[in-house]
């Protein structure tokens, strides 16, 4: 006997966990070296040599009693520390450790930020197209997800659909730039329009609206584009952010949250997010992986990496006829489906033992996600396999896009 | 702005996390040496050295993709095995990877078979007195904590009133066993008359009422006692495991849910928890832990290091005149608040610089909890006050005590 809420999410169940399975089973079938697997944001770049280093030295030096102990519920205050002066040196922000929460990656921090400010029948916005994910947190406390358009040239928000949409249950606002699933970054004059209709709207209120900004991807930017923190657009900001891509520690679960000292009874959310650490039974942050983050937060990951498969990806795809939306930032290409069901087309590109996965889990049928971070030679074997999937959907194919980058 | 139910819970925040507070408070104002602080359950003894060792080895050896990735979110199919075959071999079960799921700590999986299994008006019974925490992870699904009355000799269950307390709306009894707060272990028999109330009323309502087993302390149990394993008493049962206490890596966040095969709907509650652990914001158990814990199953904590404590004190309690529960398992002591109001009593005792955690934590004023995780000679200095604080409550010191154990 399970819950009806289970039940139901039983039912429409993670189609990106479901592809990453039926990716394995093909692999069973067919051989690992000859699937072409594109669903998972896993990083296919390993974490940093000195993370492991890290790792070492941490448990030569330091008592085992510290390094797997417990201690706040907020996390140590050294890391904490060190996080904060990390972003004020790099951001020139002003926090210090109580302002930072360290956090089980964050997928946790998004729940202990929803739980410690979401009422049942509370409303966040997300913008079209978004992890699916969003929608089980919101549900975690009964509170709804309302989804905005986006521009359908530059896949930014829709800022009239946007402003209609606010209502006053509105509590919340996520952003996600760089973006999954399209691979596009908010410039800075999108940021300054979305914070110019919240203080907009808090004042029509008289209400706070929290705009949370889920950054797992904040370091990966192209083209010489310049890492951007929200905080400084608008003062209700609360930052989620996990290791998983900037140091490839998907499996660690670790990251943190920033409640800026500006955000609406600031001490309150940071009391309330501790109590929601600790209910939700996250508890802390894993304690060894906390000691090792804080010694390579000076740290990055392999862009260039990430950047050769986004431009080898983006030129062919775009070669081959399909149509895609030019990668700025993360490590997902968002391509247009050329079947009308994109469904289908997902099922079509197995028959080349190419994974995608469906735009539909984003809330954007049409279209479909590859998730690029793959290593180098899966990349190059995938591309004839997708070359073949153009031909069978007629595509044309043309020679503009490899200057496109 | 927070939620209500944060505001309520800021209210009413965990007694044990304010003691560890006020004692770190304490430490800044008296020196750390002169607080004798036994309010957490933080294990004073360390983590054995081949798990530090375990970590190394893996470090050393996986592919730091494998090592740091993302898995199934029920865990690593071979750290999954080898805890099936662990628990086989120890406890004579029949369990096979897919019967066990990989938790945040046991508190993650508490909370990954309560979503599983309760809807908004499920009624869950906890055992009084019980850790507190039970009560908000009930909250966190709207589900209610019904308590049942202890017997007071023994502290365990009043069995008249757990039958008198089950309704159509159970869903789930909570057992912990050995016990925090009270150091108690259950009997074969009285596991063997909660299994047949349940049975009798599973027949009554024709409807499922699931154990759960929450067993951190599992392998703490002194006197020569065998750990005991619940899954044998009743088909219904569902264990949450944590290494926090078991392997001193309690800020590690590191556990296991097992689902048996003869649990009703067992496919469906393991697929439940698994979508609930991704949901709920867990995604996996930290991998290189899950990785690290599997090479360690065989070790144990040091039982004779927690065993000299609870003798210790003990001893010395019921010499200075204190009523106290014979200790049998975990390292909890269960003490009767000399004073009506244990409250005051936790406020006296901390004129002495003594930590104490109320009984009203637990549901059950009147007594207070010592944690004797602690270091042994922080105890041997504690005792003095300890006894200053037996003459302040006009208590009568006694020999017999000093020959019980």
């Amino acid at each position: 006997m399970v819950s009806e809420k289970i039940r139901q999410a039983l039912a429409g169940s993670s189609a990106i966990r479901a592809m990453f399975r039926e990716g394995k089973e093909l692999a069973a079938e067919v051989g690992a070296e000859n699937v072409y697997d594109f669903s998972l944001g896993n990083p296919a770049t390993p974490a940093p040599d000195s993370l492991n280093q890290a790792i070492r030295e941490i448990l030569d030096e330091t008592d085992p009693l510290t390094v797997h102990g417990y201690m706040d519920n907020s996390g140590y205050e050294d890391v904490r520390q060190a996080v904060a002066e990390n972003l004020n040196r790099r951001f020139q922000t002003d926090f210090d450790a109580h302002n930072v929460i360290m956090t089980v990656g964050a997928a946790g921090g998004l729940n202990i930020i929803f739980k410690t400010i979401l009422d049942a029948g509370s409303e966040v916005l997300a913008f079209v197209p978004y992890f699916g994910e969003y929608k089980s947190y919101a549900a975690n406390f009964d509170a709804k997800l309302v989804e905005v358009a986006p521009d359908y040239e530059t896949f930014w928000p829709d800022l009239e659909d946007f402003r209609s949409k606010i209502s006053p249950a509105t509590r919340a606002v996520i952003v996600n730039t760089p973006n999954n699933p399209t691979g596009v970054v908010y410039p800075a004059g999108i940021m300054e329009q979305i914070a110019a209709v919240l203080l907009e709207k808090e004042k029509e209120y008289g209400a706070d609206i929290y705009l949370i900004s889920d950054e797992p991807y904040r370091e990966l930017v192209y083209d010489g584009a310049e890492e951007d923190f929200l905080t400084k657009y608008y003062h209700n900001t609360l930052v989620g952010y996990s290791f998983s891509k900037s140091l490839s520690l998907p499996g660690e679960r670790i990251g943190y949250v920033v409640v800026p000292n500006e955000a609406s009874d600031s001490e309150l959310l940071i009391d309330g997010m501790n109590v929601s650490n600790r209910t939700l039974g996250f508890v802390n942050a894993p304690s060894l992986m906390q000691k090792a983050v804080a010694r390579c937060l000076e740290e990055k990951t392999n862009i260039d990496f990430y950047d050769a498969n986004r431009k080898l990806l983006y030129e062919n795809l775009t070669k081959f006829g399909f149509f895609c939306i030019r990668p700025q930032g993360a490590f997902y290409l968002w391509m247009k489906s050329p079947l009308k069901d994109e469904e289908a087309f997902v099922r079509l590109a197995k028959k080349y033992n190419l994974i995608l996965v469906k735009g539909g889990a984003f809330a954007c049928p049409g279209y479909v996600r590859i998730a690029y971070c793959v290593s180098k030679d899966m990349l190059m074997r995938a591309l004839p396999a997708f070359e073949k999937l153009a031909a069978e959907c007629k595509l044309t194919p043309s020679d503009e896009a490899a200057h496109c980058l």
